[in-house]
């Protein structure tokens, strides 16, 4: 019964039926799919439904094992994500890899974690696929920007304090600093949501109250958010760095700064239902 | 065996498994669930596996009839959305709703566009429900934001274009506009994602053009995303509230700018799909 409303839900949906779908793989199809944040169920039920029927799975490192155990029996499944401390396959590697494939007529999923558009190369991975002429679809994820906060009782956006939401990046290390205009974005208020290490955040969040941020505006840093080894650390724009790296968080780490923050006291909610 | 695969990604996840979570059903909880971007199949498998569950379910407008015929018999399905000229329940009454099915020991799905947690009052609801002692839970959806961008062949980041992406709403017409710093806005540069309805955009485009925005600046912006209804007007930022005013484009839409808007050209595989 439940795989029949399964079907169900599948058939009749704006996408390709999971039968018109076969059809297409024959030629060798691509699959950007988003894993979600880190909690396994988070996939999206398309996502789930493609994973279990590739040929081939490409997928980085953070993707929850129990996603990769829903594959079918002789799945190939390949490792193409980056070890702390070590090299990583090259993003022309991994181009290559999803190309190669898909002339085999495989139907190849490159699982990425979170959202695959969303700091995720993904958008460099279908410029390739195009350049290459296979065909690709683009299956959405639950974002850690928005999940990873809301397992934290942050809900990143909130009628009472704020009309907007920024998110940064650093690239690699300290190299980023340079394109981001920290006037702006101490003078724009709202929401500020930053990807990045615990290491490179001293330097980012003293450039921000240099460039006029209030230093006693609430912050929080989520390590390894919606799993079970989530930590959370909060505290002020002036010292949540120093607080993280006292408590020793490690990557990987989300930080959320702004007037959202201090509803976590009340909306925690994932923690408290872990320790019942 | 699809049903018993299901279950081992369900009863291994992080959270309650299916049976730890009717227990605590028993006292009435509340999931405040994210219904996705409009294609049903991009809710999470966490999402409609409480869907299935739910004794009550209050939910939008723009909710997929889809994910609604998920429910089991008997399910009470109670529409809380605003219809457009119409009023809406106040959201007061919609926490009251929540809260009273809640103590009456039922398991009541709040069920919301996109993620409950961006730009969706879930902050609100939650806040209600910790005031009432009603135990809750989040589970995040794949974000309008990101989904409708991709569904256009849009990446809101890209690694050769920006390092920051900000998205911003207005709440009711006009009457958001100042609280917006626009000059911060205008000089931050990076993607911008502009949750607002067609009749309120050329105010919006303007403001940020006298604010320095590039008026040459690539822009879109996208009907009913994610849909077979679909969408896309493209341009200038000078231009785009014109085009879309001129080609009828009605709500919803969102609109993005910046100059990750260039590689749709390339990267469209939605209406494409569609097309064939």
């Amino acid at each position: 019964m439940e795989v029949l409303r399964t079907h169900k839900l599948a058939g009749e949906h704006s996408g390709p039926s999971i039968e018109e779908a076969a059809d297409k793989f024959e030629s060798g199809k691509v699959f950007l799919v988003g894993a979600g944040p880190g909690d396994a169920e988070l996939i999206t039920v398309k996502g789930l439904r493609y994973l279990r029927q590739a040929d081939v799975v490409l997928y980085d490192r953070l993707i929850s094992p129990l996603l990769l155990d829903e594959t079918h029996p002789g799945t190939e499944l390949i490792f193409v994500g980056k070890e702390p401390g070590c090299h990583s396959i090259p993003q022309e590697q991994i181009n290559k890899l999803l190309i190669s494939y898909a002339r085999q007529g495989h139907t190849v999923v490159r699982l990425k974690g979170g959202d695959p558009f969303v700091f995720g190369r993904g958008g460099e991975e279908a410029q390739a696929l195009v350049d290459a002429g296979i065909p690709f679809e683009v299956v959405p994820g639950v974002s850690s920007v928005t999940a990873v906060p809301a397992y934290a009782g942050i809900p990143i956006t909130h009628r009472d304090f704020t009309s907007s939401v920024t998110i940064v990046t650093g690239h690699e290390g300290y190299s980023a600093s340079p394109t981001v205009n920290w006037e702006a974005l101490a003078a724009l208020g709202g929401t500020l949501v930053i990807l990045m290490g615990v290491k490179a955040l001293p330097h980012f969040t003293q450039r921000l109250i240099a460039a006029g941020m209030d230093p006693t505006l609430p912050a929080a840093i989520i390590q390894e958010g919606t799993t079970p080894q989530q930590r959370v650390i909060t505290g002020t724009l002036g010292e949540i760095a120093q607080r993280a790296q006292e408590a020793g968080l490690t990557s990987p780490a989300l930080t959320v700064i702004g007037t959202v923050v201090s509803t976590r006291e009340a909306l925690e909610w994932y923690e408290k239902a872990k320790a019942t």
